[in-house]
């Protein structure tokens, strides 16, 4: 039902007010040519119920449509015109009319009374015009709209034109977390936990593409390979329009100043179909420029024309920590002119949020893929013995040399390592201890590479103690405690009692740390009691195949004291620890169990054992069936004024698992028949569970010096299949 | 059913032992006498299903009962004993039996099979003995509970006896905010938001006892007087148990560091029944020693013995910030000693969680207390109608005079008023702008005082700018957005474009405090197009008796035009503005209505209001019944190479509100009959609201220095009846 529209003329007064108009203050709505328009009428009931239904998350827009003039307005797609017609009204009005070209929709609030759609609508002060279109325009100004306005009589009183031109702009990210970036997820401006929840999620990109003359990506402020692309977050912006947007406008990207510390923003500078090409194509890297930073928080980028998709690279610079939560909001806005002298105006704004993912620990029920041990001047034997082991395991070990090394050998001690996931890409990540030993360029320089991340947190020296090696940071294996599930798992760190007014303490920025990652909550336990403070001196976990998937193993005096008894009353009395090992005196069983002084020592170090278990029941779910004690051996040493344990034979739970195979300290107990008491109990306990144990003789080179296996050896384990993002919170 | 129970001999070697050990590391289970014990036997049936239901909330304990010896135990009510009768059994025990006082339940893990309940139970690798106390103990050890181990032939091996202390501990808090500290609830060491919700709630004690050499009473660390009592939140420890503790047992109260840079606890001194007696008696301050700060993190507290109560006072130090939710958690353990050289074993702990209450903004719709405004040389007009206004509406005046103001008359731009809230008690609390102009003493030294809280957030001079002015800061009256409740309304703040790449926002430090807050979650209009730069320019709520209980007043461009042109219309186009004002040029109806020039700035402005009014409309869920559109003009001004706005006649919108009565500044509008047109429209807007409007004379002492009323006033107001921890979050 096309028609022509007789054209008002316009008031001689505002003819001359054109005229008179300065460019000056012109707004964009301005006074155009006032040629005739053809367009059609459209009742705008449909678009009315569109409006309550979606009246959430529609951006609505005032606009200004003035009797007598030709305004042209740029619309978003998705979004709505209000137009205040009471407001520029001719004097007197007391009805109007509408029509328009097919591609706009319009409404009418309140709802004029059911007449015939071309008579006139009664004119009240606050009546509102509602304008929808339905898809991009394909040139400037394709669409129209009119308002007529009439006197009391009906008599034609003005004439208001309104020229539209429509765009489809969205800003998208894979919300929904299957690795692809979808087209306007509903959600994608929010960020809620669980397999049911949506969300997107940026890597903190802490790898380094180069391996020489190395920095971490994060810290440089342009991309410097193609393939660090595939460590960033692809988002990508697609639009639909004219070939050009009209004159002066523009679409800004734009970040908070918080926000900024926490990622960064680049975009191929590639135009129209080339942005929808793969990313690997070798652009040079100057082809990406940086859009955001915490330098520029807001920045135009390009409008393609068409319909178009350009891509953009989210960089995560930090990891969730006390002061951020991780979430992180990115803007993208379309600005219409002004004239000079006056900021352009946010028309129309999409927004995306993604979530930095957490540092996460690996357990070791985890698939080991590497072991590293550092190699010293004096520890061959133990370096054998885990060649052997891990070698026969099927596993790759990587040797830590002396010239980097330099003598110190704890490798648990000086890096944790975990990873980070994603959708789209994972890789993993090294936790650097604030312990810094002589080994502490080994996790910088050896370990950061591609794809293998690194990040640290830095303490004051004074605040740095024993407490801060990572023999002294574990995570247990997924744990159901009262109903509330971990599926990856709870960290397990070691301090001293809360109830101390002194004691040593793991330092403060690494708990915020390890807290604020939240998806393996910590738990602290108490082993401040030891003279080197680690809690893998007293316990580890196992897989098995029963149960929960995995046995707690715990250092046990009662469980040594028993076996001792025992072997004492079988008249093993003579039989010898210690025996033929050089430069150490061996001991009698009789001697052990006769020594009332040591007992009570071990009866002491089971009663501080006793209080992490019970700890570890409460805070992992965990039934006695669910623990094995080992027989093990503490003694008492004067440490600086303060009686403090250390293992009395090598402590065999300090052990290394890979897979179905334990290398255990070798601890040189009492033999009978020749086999050696304390290594057949510990095969007999493992045995049931299907594990192999291999003994290792770290007593020189470890154990003398307060460590074992575990302090000395350091694993890189597979990823959990569980995805973090899918923790119900 | 009581019975003898015949003494085992202990075996000689035993008693060897016993007279061997050392003192240094007996245990505190140790070795006691030998005489008989009077014991009964109860089934632990009962017993088991008890724990299998509260395992969750159970605080259990491992502890060592060997055979030969009587060793003692302090138990807390309400927590349970695990036994692990293998661990230090007689070698080759097959059976065990268990006995005990009245007050002693037990269970026994796995349960044994279905016998006599006297005879002999089969003891099994990990037998554990679950042990439980109803009741708290009268006498140190006056409960038992003996357990004998037999042989194949159930001859007896051997014999343990365990001496019992059982005590009643409970840290108490207000956790169902009824403003009284119940008894043990089980929910006092969680928070959680809504009616529903529990958790307690602690104010920061930022206001001040004392009226001269004032100091917030949170920067002491000391109590200065009684009344300061009431700004705290109780905690009761309640106890129950022998007259004295155990030897070497100790009761201590212990805090994260973290925490304690939010919180400090005092305690009373008085003891016993005293406790329980009012808070309000007339003990000198010295009885209220401080047991927790940031620099003491854990303390003993005293036992009181038998029955008692022991009150603490939990002070807030800090408000909400970015990088700090509220939550504190306070904890209370009772230490086992061992021996000196060991630290004491926490072997029970309870404890509770309080969130810190939010600063809250008060909206024009509550009650007005007091009205504060300046004095200066020039403002005698002002005050006068100011004086008028307040006193007709049945509220106090409160002037700042010229000593204290020393001419900086922008009263609304120093401070905002608002107020913190409990269940036990409230007060108001201003914040203070980091404006500083020459107010910037007035809310220090005036206005802080006992119940009168104070707190600033200081930003470096460099970032600190006209925005930061709380004329920049409102709050709208209670809304529902979507569905989703702001019973609290919704901060307003001001800012430049997110997307412009200069322009003036307000400063960091006081954002993060706004939205740390989060009951009142912020909104960030547009205001940087004005010079000044304020929302109040553009914007206030005022009462109504319909709809959603208020309206959204806006400045309107459009709404002045029409009325200009509708008078120019009318034949009153020489009716003239500022007519009779004195330094002010009269300028005729005609004049303004074809000055194009100076319409397109209004239509300019009209354009920065409805970006505005869209926010509002999405932000607040208004429709457009819910807004009123002032007669306002604006003009554009060059402000340092941009050109901002400011009112062209004085801006009525910026009034003060004051219940149903409206503090309007007068506009000097075109007069009508002799009745100014602008007052008139006025009028007739707000009178369908019920409401009185009274036009103050600001124009020489206010609006030419490009404020008016509201910008020289400020309203303490009543608190809502609402309590923001009722909000669903």
């Amino acid at each position: 039902m096309n028609q022509q529209v007789t054209q008002t003329r316009i008031p001689a007064a505002l003819q001359q007010q054109k005229r008179k108009r300065t460019a000056e203050f012109q707004r964009t709505c301005r006074l155009d040519t006032d040629t005739p328009q053809g367009v059609v009428h459209v009742v705008g009931t449909t678009l009315k119920t569109n409006l309550s239904r979606s009246a959430a998350m529609k951006q609505c827009r005032t606009l200004r449509v003035d009797f007598g003039k030709t305004s042209s307005a740029v619309y978003v797609v998705g979004s709505e015109l209000n137009v205040n017609l009471g407001r520029s009204a001719p004097p007197s009005s007391k009805f109007f009319s509408v029509k328009c070209t097919p591609n706009v929709e319009y409404g009418i609030k309140p709802s004029p009374p059911e007449t015939s759609h071309l008579s006139p609508i009664p004119l009240n002060g606050n009546s509102v015009l509602l304008i929808c279109m339905k898809r991009a325009s394909q040139h400037e100004n394709d669409s129209k709209l009119s308002v007529r306005y009439y006197g009391g009589d009906k008599e034609v009183l003005g004439h208001a034109v309104l020229h539209l031109t429509a765009l489809e702009i969205s800003l998208d990210v894979d919300a929904d977390r299957d690795g692809v970036v979808e087209k306007n997820n509903p959600n994608k401006d929010s960020w809620t936990w669980g397999p049911n929840g949506h969300g997107a999620i940026v890597l903190v990109n802490c790898d380094s593409e180069r391996r020489y003359w190395k920095k971490l990506d994060a810290e440089q402020k342009y991309i410097s390979k193609e393939s660090d692309l595939k460590d960033m977050s692809l988002m990508v912006l697609r639009t639909k329009g004219p070939a050009k947007l009209p004159k002066g406008y523009k679409l800004t990207m734009h970040i908070s100043q918080s926000d900024a510390e926490s990622v960064r923003i680049f975009r191929t500078k590639s135009t129209g179909a080339d942005a929808m090409s793969n990313i690997f194509q070798n652009y040079a890297t100057r082809d990406y420029p940086l859009v955001l930073s915490s330098e520029v928080l807001s920045q135009e980028v390009p409008y393609l024309g068409g319909e178009a998709k350009m891509k953009f690279y989210v960089e995560g610079l930090r990891f969730p920590d006390k002061d951020f939560n991780g979430l992180v909001s990115i803007n993208l806005s379309l600005l219409e002119p002004i004239s000079k002298c006056f900021p352009e105006t946010p028309i129309f704004t999409d927004k995306v949020m993604f979530k930095v993912a957490p540092w996460i620990m690996t357990p070791n029920t985890l698939k080991p893929v590497e072991v590293y041990v550092c190699s010293t001047k004096d520890n061959y034997t133990f370096l054998k013995g885990m060649r052997n082991l891990v070698s026969n395991s099927g596993y790759k070990l990587k040797i830590c040399h002396e010239y980097l090394n330099r003598g110190d050998r704890w490798m648990q001690d000086e890096l944790e390592f975990g990873y980070i996931d994603s959708p789209h890409h994972w890789f993993p990540v090294v936790l650097d201890s604030p312990r810094d030993g002589k080994l502490e360029d080994f996790p910088y320089e050896e370990l950061l590479g591609p794809d293998f991340g690194y990040v640290t947190r830095v303490a004051e020296r004074k605040d740095v103690s024993t407490m801060d090696s990572f023999g002294n940071l574990e995570v247990s294996p997924p744990v159901t405690v009262n109903g509330k599930n971990y599926p990856l798992g709870r960290i397990i760190i070691g301090v001293a009692f809360p109830t101390a007014t002194k004691g040593r303490n793991m330092t403060k920025v690494v708990q915020d740390f390890l807290w604020a990652q939240e998806v393996q909550e910590p738990i602290a336990l108490y082993s401040d009691w030891l003279v080197v403070g680690h809690v893998d001196e007293f316990m580890t976990f196992v897989p098995a195949p029963d149960r929960k998937g995995f046995r707690l193993l715990l250092a046990s005096p009662d469980a040594g004291f028993k076996l001792f008894r025992d072997l004492q009353k079988d008249g093993h009395g003579q039989a010898k620890l210690f025996d033929g090992l050089e430069d150490e005196e061996p001991i009698s069983v009789d001697d052990i169990v006769n020594d009332d002084k040591f007992h009570n020592q071990n009866i002491y170090v089971q009663g501080c054992i006793d209080w992490n278990r019970d700890v570890l029941k409460r805070e992992l779910g965990l039934e006695d069936e669910d623990i094995i004690d080992l027989p093990i051996l503490f003694k008492l040493v004067d440490d600086r004024g303060v009686y403090r344990a250390v293992a009395y034979y090598p402590d065999m739970v300090n052990m290394i698992v890979l897979g179905k195979n334990l290398g255990i300290p070798k601890p040189f107990g009492p033999r009978v028949n020749g086999r050696c008491v304390l290594e057949a109990e510990m095969c007999s306990l493992m045995e049931g569970l299907g594990l192999r144990c291999t003994f290792i003789d770290n007593f020189a080179s470890y154990h003398k010096l307060l460590g074992e296996v575990h302090c000395g050896s350091n694993v890189i384990r597979e990823p959990y299949d569980f995805k973090w993002w899918n923790l119900e919170m």
